[in-house]
């Protein structure tokens, strides 16, 4: 693996910009992935994630039982995968084989990390008082890989219906938020 | 007013891409602006928007009183405002005032919309079961201005310790998300 560990309280600056992630559940021995965009950051350190995932979806049904589940940041390169992985379902597709994604084990939970994606967030279920009423799952980042060599990541960002703002220049010197 | 009403169930193709966002409160007639990022769409229709406000901030004090407040989509033209009000507190200083901004009245809420940002969403909390351990309000919009002449706007997206992304190109005409 050509990825390297991403200390955790660094994780906020992968997923507060509001990039689509493909999130990988494993049930059974078999793998599934779901496209999404309504996640936030929680907390910094344990990095808390807070992720919608529809009472509709195959993931929902796998991720109760398994309490776990892998966050994979793509870049705008697997924008056919990122479409093709949110219009089809798990409960008919095996879809690392329809969109050929190569999976690497992870380290601390059961479920694959997608190789094409630059990071991969490793997570454990840590609360779901919320899944009742808004299908939200507090997640835990247990550990977290990044691509060293992807330095400002062509992320993308949906805007509904089909239309994808890719992420662009950055800005950079200002003063630090507090 | 140059805005015109967003339909709400619009509203997600604003917040789903993840910009930073100024939400502004009010209290005993003094009016406050806080930066922030951590947010996610919830629902569609009525749109339902979770937002992470530290309980360390004077915006928390004022919310848990007002139980409303607008969220303010600021692009890159205001990057000062937007740093300059994540490194002040409503403590000690009159924002609207130290970084010369200009308030609309809301038309359903009692807080005050920033003109200079391209869109504005008037928001009542709906839900606080959450602020106890993750600072998680659940906002409804019940009201929403877009700027029309905006097509593509150029959101500021952190990606931590004083380095942002700029919304760059936008990629179209691929099948819908389902």
């Amino acid at each position: 693996m050509k990825k390297k560990s991403l200390p955790l309280p660094l994780v906020y600056k992968l997923i507060e910009p509001g990039p689509v992630i493909l999130l990988t559940t494993r049930s059974d021995g078999f793998d599934n992935i779901m496209t999404l965009s309504w996640h936030t950051m929680l907390d910094f350190a344990p990095p808390l994630i807070g992720c919608v995932i529809s009472d509709q979806s195959h993931t929902f049904e796998i991720i109760k039982k398994s309490r776990s589940c892998v966050i994979n940041i793509p870049t705008k390169q697997m924008i056919k995968t990122i479409i093709g992985c949110g219009n089809t379902s798990g409960r008919r597709v095996d879809k690392f084989e329809k969109f050929k994604l190569h999976k690497q084990e992870a380290s601390v939970i059961d479920a694959p990390l997608i190789e094409e994606c630059y990071a991969n967030l490793e997570c454990e279920v840590v609360d779901t008082k919320m899944v009742k009423h808004y299908d939200f799952f507090v997640l835990e980042v247990v550990k977290a890989w990044i691509d060293p060599k992807v330095k400002a990541p062509k992320t993308l960002h949906h805007r509904g219906n089909g239309l994808f703002m890719v992420a662009g220049s950055e800005l950079k010197n200002f003063s630090k938020m507090k």
